[in-house]
């Protein structure tokens, strides 16, 4: 019988608050940014080789990423490489895996996954979400993973608690979903031990997230289910296509968890981040003696420099004097010098960039 | 008849205080410090193209140079360029050179120059030169450019005047060279009129000059004068070597012109910058509305930076926020992030990264 656990990784995002190591050409996902020797994205792939066959492993990417992903994953077959041709959010990319899977196997669960978060104790990580696909396999039920937060963070989307499970008590319902709060707010959500942190991590079976989908999104679901057919032939690229153009732009929590009622939450018991901000890129990595962290080359010498995050080219000297609280990233092509604590500004500065100096460049 | 004015252009120097724009492999005099199309070296060479036949001008500099200044100034013939075997200041250097003009022509009268020096006026430069060599073709003496101080600049040795000319007013008997004075001092110096800088700019007949080092620094030029029928042959080349590494190291200044006797200053009537420091660059350098200098790139973009001297490689991008009074300065191989105030410990860095890295690297 066929494994009928599938993951859908999500590889699509530009990660433009990584500018400039990532770029549009580069983005986040496909860089080393922990300096651990593998992209975020195999990471996450390897993460999942240990739950499924590498065959039930889909990446969800842009047209543009198709090649870099199979770089990166050589053993990754081009059929399980799906392509959007443009970017409408998750909602849609869900849509469009989770119809391709269906198309594959009858009965699949699934776990959809971003692919650029740093996630520390593969073991629990693996055992939670073998424990989620056991819970979704059985119930008309949603799925997501819950974090347990350590700070009040105004960067994340928070999950409130409802009452835990009849049948499996380390499974809550939820009662809302909050989109990233303010920092009053946040501080409140930790401190009532009521709410986690949404991982974006999801779990249903295909079946589920159809019926949510053509629920709560029915504007979307049609769309794709008009060509139920062509999913896993030669029609399907000039199908979707197509359809991507005629999509909303929409997320997978706004369009479908934030309404639907049947939603739980488990709580992980591994340790996450999601590499949203070069903050947390230094949160979670190594430290000299001085507070910086020190990536790419191994030849950059500090004098009087503290709590930066300094990043240049393999092999290229630098040297940093007097420097506090700063971000200084050169990427060969391009240099940033910024305080951390103005890092929200940056997605700006891609955006001036992009008008500036064209598309490519950020 | 042959023109008998000749110019030492004495381009051997490292930068170092310019890392890491200025390299051993690429000192300061090779590189267009000011973003004005050509190198140091190639707008002294011009300089002195209008005052001499080309044939007259001579090129010092180090074995590893030679091409670097066949390449930058490609109608100089190579027997022009003149090149030691180890550095060991200028006395060995106008030793060497002025017994090659000797082998050349009988009278000559020479101007020996730096050749990373930034001059303003180049008009009233001519000018002066030419008054210069007008002077010590008739007369035995030493004559040295001196430059009105602006500033109690401590970085600048000086000259104290003594009276005027009998024959020229326009000429001072110098009084005394002064090295690097402490601030107070530097400060009394330019308050009391009677100092000038002292430029590094030199002119004599070839004769007197040989003179002046046979009594000061006999020890130099006995051995260069041992192989005054080997200049302008074949067995040149060897004889420097051997010559090169049995001598002093020793320069001009303290060899000779702090100890002669007959030394004139002629006040300068164009501005002057030794561009000794990045500061100096700075100030020579035309400065955006907020006060930065910015080279190499056009896209380079600042918010809340000021008082900075920027320089990247041509077309990186740069964002550099939040800086004041700072050197950023990105060669492609190396990047230098450091505090205006702080230059002068540059050259220690420098020597920290030969210790490092190795000699190629700075």
């Amino acid at each position: 019988m066929k494994n009928s656990n599938y993951c859908i990784i999500m590889a699509g995002g530009i990660g433009s608050r990584f500018w400039p190591v990532s770029t549009s050409n580069t983005p986040k996902q496909f860089i080393d940014m922990l300096g651990l020797g593998k992209s975020l994205l195999q990471l996450t792939y390897d993460r999942f080789k240990k739950i499924m066959p590498p065959d039930n492993i889909l990446i969800v990417t842009s047209d543009k990423y198709k090649n870099l992903v199979l770089d990166q994953l050589p053993e990754v077959k081009p059929e399980n490489v799906l392509t959007e041709p443009i970017r409408r959010n998750t909602a849609p990319c869900i849509s469009y895996a989770n119809f391709v899977i269906q198309s594959r196997t009858k009965n699949a669960n699934v776990v959809v996954t971003p692919s650029d978060h740093l996630i520390i104790d593969e073991e629990a990580f693996v055992s939670n979400i073998k424990t989620g696909l056991g819970f979704v396999s059985a119930r008309d039920v949603l799925l997501t993973i819950g974090i347990k937060p350590t700070r009040p963070d105004t960067g994340y989307g928070y999950i409130q608690l409802n009452e835990k499970s009849d049948v499996d008590e380390r499974f809550n319902k939820v009662k809302t979903f909050t989109e990233k709060p303010n920092a009053e707010l946040a501080k409140f959500f930790v401190e009532s031990e009521e709410f986690l942190w949404n991982s974006g991590i999801f779990l249903w079976s295909a079946e589920n997230i159809q019926e949510a989908l053509s629920t709560h999104l029915p504007e979307v679901y049609n769309l794709f289910a008009e060509g139920r057919n062509k999913f896993g032939t030669k029609e399907e690229r000039d199908f979707i296509n197509k359809v991507y153009s005629e999509s909303k732009n929409i997320s997978i929590d706004y369009g479908v968890m934030e309404k639907a009622k049947n939603v739980y939450t488990l709580c992980a018991d591994f340790s996450w981040s999601d590499l949203g901000t070069w903050k947390s890129l230094y949160e979670n990595s190594k430290k000299t003696t001085t507070k910086n962290v020190i990536t790419g080359s191994e030849n950059v010498i500090v004098n009087n420099t503290h709590d930066c995050l300094i990043h240049v080219p393999p092999d290229k000297i630098a040297i940093v004097n007097d420097m506090e609280n700063y971000i200084i990233v050169d990427s060969g092509d391009a240099l940033l010098i910024h305080r951390f604590e103005k890092e929200q500004e940056i997605k700006e500065i891609v955006n001036d960039i992009k008008r500036e100096f064209g598309e490519d460049k950020a």
